[in-house]
């Protein structure tokens, strides 16, 4: 049994901080809340994604499972203004989600369990340098790496955390020294390349939040992390890196 | 002859108010405004539109009538700001209508009347529901029903008004009580189902409009009427059903 | 030696006012400011740039020449919020203009200046008529020119300006009298053709400039000039006319 209200601007945010990585998802569904923990197709991006029963107005639920096609989920949140409330219900017995906004009921159908994916596991990582910065920071860095490369590194050195990607004929680079950032601690040098189709995507949905949380190695992966729905959620995405080409 | 200046923001609704369904119109023109009947290529939508003289600012005309390239002409519309006056002036023997705005001054040029389709008839329906609603929920459902499905079903089941479209896996509805609804009133149940393709181009016209009238019956042509320029005015469709297949 | 700052805004309508017209640009740098001039690769028209020191924030300069691709100068010059000032330093060993703005560094190639054409004359032209407008007028006449035809005629009878194009069916034509323009005046009738490739282009930048000046001839190029940076700078458009065939 699931049946819950929430806010359609959280629903949207959270619903599309994970359709931006795959286009399926499996939920977990219990008393505390819902999560779900998802990697792309090319195995080279992790989503995890938890929401507190305190993120709802109205949550009653049961121990269970469901996966959502995310691509349609995302487009009917889209017809929602952001101040309605969203009604969701668990048909256990038609296998359908009943989605209820504004006297709109939309019946979206689960996909079939078996043909999913398996959950994959949250690999046991230990970064030495960790910022804390403004998402839109890590927007404009993207959009500016974009323009001369199709990866970016990522990295620390002493006190100064940067972006940079170098092309063929120009370099981009914005730094930001441990005064300019929200916090910044490391116990030595990080620096790791990542693909930029993936870290466009997720600054994409960063751009909106205040306080994003990098973890970062050398050459190792990258861990970013931000609440949503005022601390009554997280969300976590994992990044494999590339191997740098001298 | 014919001589008019209309607010840019009347002429603009009407106009588009025709070209949604037909690219070419033929207008009525005499002392009490000018009217229009015409079918889409296809013979399934109707529009009739209907503006009075009353809705221009000043309108000196005798009878004649007019063939008009409805895509030009909106095209042309768009160029005027709100707030513009808009002149017409026909000039019968060059055999173009000079529409001025802004101190711009545009010559079209008049179609053909012998290369345009005859004026349709308007069919005698005896509909049994009737419900007034606001063109946006109209809006909403249609949009809805475009990510399940091609045409959507229309009804009145006692006191509820409904709009639902069923697709392979997933299903979406829109129903208001009667006390939800403007007014709704039946002699006894209705329910016919119509493509979304015309749909869809209405409901873009009816979602700007507060109070839309919906007459329907089973199986049958569905009415949707409003009023425009302040009741000055008004626009009627009619939409042949599409056979349920079950 | 070339370190500067600027209001980005200047920047952008500076640089995007010569990338509508080519894509690589000559710099000429001096202690009084920077200055191009250019023509598009079919000859058909010039653009003029003169930006006075006293137009940046800082400035510091000795006699030099730069080359810049403008499609990526502008593209970078986008990520650039309105308020935000930008840094530029040449590099003169890499060869490299830095471009900063927001803590974002971009290292911009320079291009070779001998792979660039050399820089136009300027044709000495004396035209008659002279007219002053709101770059809005010039905007809304070619809006409406591209609609029916892909040229377009810019004339002076008496004390009449105009902005005329046929197509086979429908005309246009935007006029103003003497006392509905800034300034008009004129020693005889002008009456030019001009392509609408680049007028469109041209009234795309002048259509945020309150005071354009015009000058035309019978047959003749036309310039169009106007002031950046509040009269600290200024461009001048020189457009060849086509040959009107009757």
């Amino acid at each position: 049994m699931f049946r819950a209200t929430i806010n359609a601007d959280i629903l949207k945010d959270s619903m599309e901080a994970i359709s931006t990585l795959v286009d399926e998802a499996r939920f977990k569904l219990d008393k505390d809340g819902i999560s779900t923990r998802a990697v792309d197709s090319a195995n080279v991006a992790m989503i995890t994604l938890e929401l507190d029963a305190d993120a709802f107005e109205s949550y009653e639920c049961t121990d269970g499972e469901i996966c959502l096609d995310m691509l349609k989920l995302v487009d009917i949140l889209g017809m929602a203004d952001k101040s309605d409330k969203i009604e969701l219900e668990l048909n256990t017995e038609t296998h359908k989600l009943m989605i209820r906004m504004g006297g709109l009921a939309y019946m979206l159908s689960l996909l079939d369990p078996s043909s999913m994916r398996k959950e994959p596991k949250t690999p046991n990582l230990d970064l030495p340098a960790k910022v804390v910065l403004n998402g839109k920071d890590m927007r404009l860095a993207v959009k500016a790496a974009e323009k001369v490369s199709d990866h970016m590194a990522l990295g620390v050195d002493g006190d100064i955390f940067f972006m940079e990607a170098r092309g063929d004929t120009d370099q981009v680079r914005l730094q930001r020294t441990k005064d300019e950032l929200i916090d910044l601690t490391s116990s030595g040098p990080a620096r790791s390349l990542f693909s930029l189709d993936f870290l466009s995507d997720i600054a994409k949905v960063v751009s909106k939040v205040n306080e994003v949380t990098i973890h970062l190695g050398k050459d190792y992966p990258i861990k970013i992390d931000f609440e949503i729905a005022d601390g009554k959620g997280k969300v976590g995405y994992l990044l494999a890196p590339r191997i740098e080409s001298d």
